[in-house]
């Protein structure tokens, strides 16, 4: 029997939505604390995580408020490690797949998103690099993915460390925010998703993973726009 | 019953050898081929690695020779990627926990491995930092060992990913290889595997890491030498 789950995570942070979301398809009981990226606690370097980032989680120990962590339960932090130890404390989420194979084949997709995906949205994103530069990555991805389903087959860690970058994504181009060049972003998206052509598996694949239950309830698109257009608002000038 | 295992590897590369090592300590039978990675065969890439890099397996398929691969194995890459499937294949092998929160730790310190000891090497192997950015690196991974034993207590996949690395910065050093200031290299090693002042635990951990039956039998320090011989003779000219 799994013990207590306290999640630090902030609704902005992509990284740690991928916690949110591998907590939610696990069905684990936790309880959840928003930390101000902008504004950190003092409290949260010294007692959670030395690295000053989310997610973290706090497990086991005593029932102590989530803003007074006990020296008692285990600080665990960085995002894919924390989908894994979620998969590993329920292992009938189906999280990982208990397949050798398919479990080496999940690792093998997210690690084309953080090698080659993510590094190719953010230089996309922040306009140092190309459009194409970024649908080469998005290639390769599609070339990994199977003729049906997500992106080993059945709903995986794969799909939970790259639907909060994918997510955002649409938002930044639907929106047109970005160093790229003004009114660029909604024609990749229109290239992204339309189902057709270049990246059509691709635009089936973004259509499935943004439509999962766990996803949506873990992304707040409102928020996030707002967010991102005080962020991006001086990008291009 | 797990199929049969081919693995490409090569004696020179340390992302090769811990998946040999994580073979050994799994006590797997495999048949091993090297790869020349100054003259790769024709059809390693389009046959077994797309990314032409080592270490690869081939799992599974018909038993044909390693150098005329089958279609019908499946083709794994990514040597992190590779321990975790062989402790999946054979998880009484130890190579990683059964405790999620042991595995959770095994794979934060292969992270600092990855995103802390590994750059910090190579730039100051290479000259390109000094040697106290080294030493902080170096601190960091000293930070998260316990009092005793390897890095999460027992042996797993945390000193199989970095154990690769020691080896060779040991021969490194010990040599004066590199671009750092000649005369350098002597010291270094001294200061890190001393066992007393301010590298005391580290210096027991390398000792004990390096001492593994499976990693002496993986690591062929006279060739190593020479190859490294050839590559840095000119670095600091």
């Amino acid at each position: 029997m799994p013990e207590r789950i306290v999640l630090y995570t902030a609704k902005i942070c992509p990284y740690a939505q991928r916690a949110e979301i591998a907590l939610l398809e696990a069905k684990a009981p936790n309880v959840q604390y928003q930390i101000d990226l902008q504004n950190k606690p003092e409290w949260y370097a010294p007692k959670v995580n030395p690295a000053s980032k989310v997610p973290a989680i706090a497990y086991g120990g005593p029932d102590v408020p989530p803003d007074q962590p006990s020296p008692e339960s285990v600080k665990l932090a960085e995002s894919l490690i924390l989908v894994e130890f979620i998969a590993d404390l329920f292992p009938e989420s189906g999280i990982l797949p208990t397949d050798p194979v398919l479990r080496a084949k999940t690792r093998f997709f997210i690690d084309g998103v953080s090698t080659k995906f993510v590094p190719a949205w953010h230089a996309y994103s922040q306009g140092k690099s190309s459009a194409e530069e970024f649908y080469k990555a998005v290639e390769y991805l599609q070339s990994l993915l199977p003729t049906e389903g997500y992106a080993i087959g059945p709903y995986s860690a794969a799909d939970i460390a790259i639907s909060p970058f994918l997510g955002r994504a649409r938002v930044t181009l639907l929106n047109d925010f970005g160093g790229y060049p003004a009114g660029e972003g909604p024609k990749v998206l229109e290239a992204l998703s339309s189902g057709s052509g270049r990246f059509a598996r691709f635009g089936k694949y973004l259509s499935d993973v943004l439509a999962r239950d766990s996803f949506k309830a873990t992304f707040d698109e409102a928020y996030i726009t707002e967010r991102y257009t005080a962020r991006f608002a001086n990008l291009r000038k």
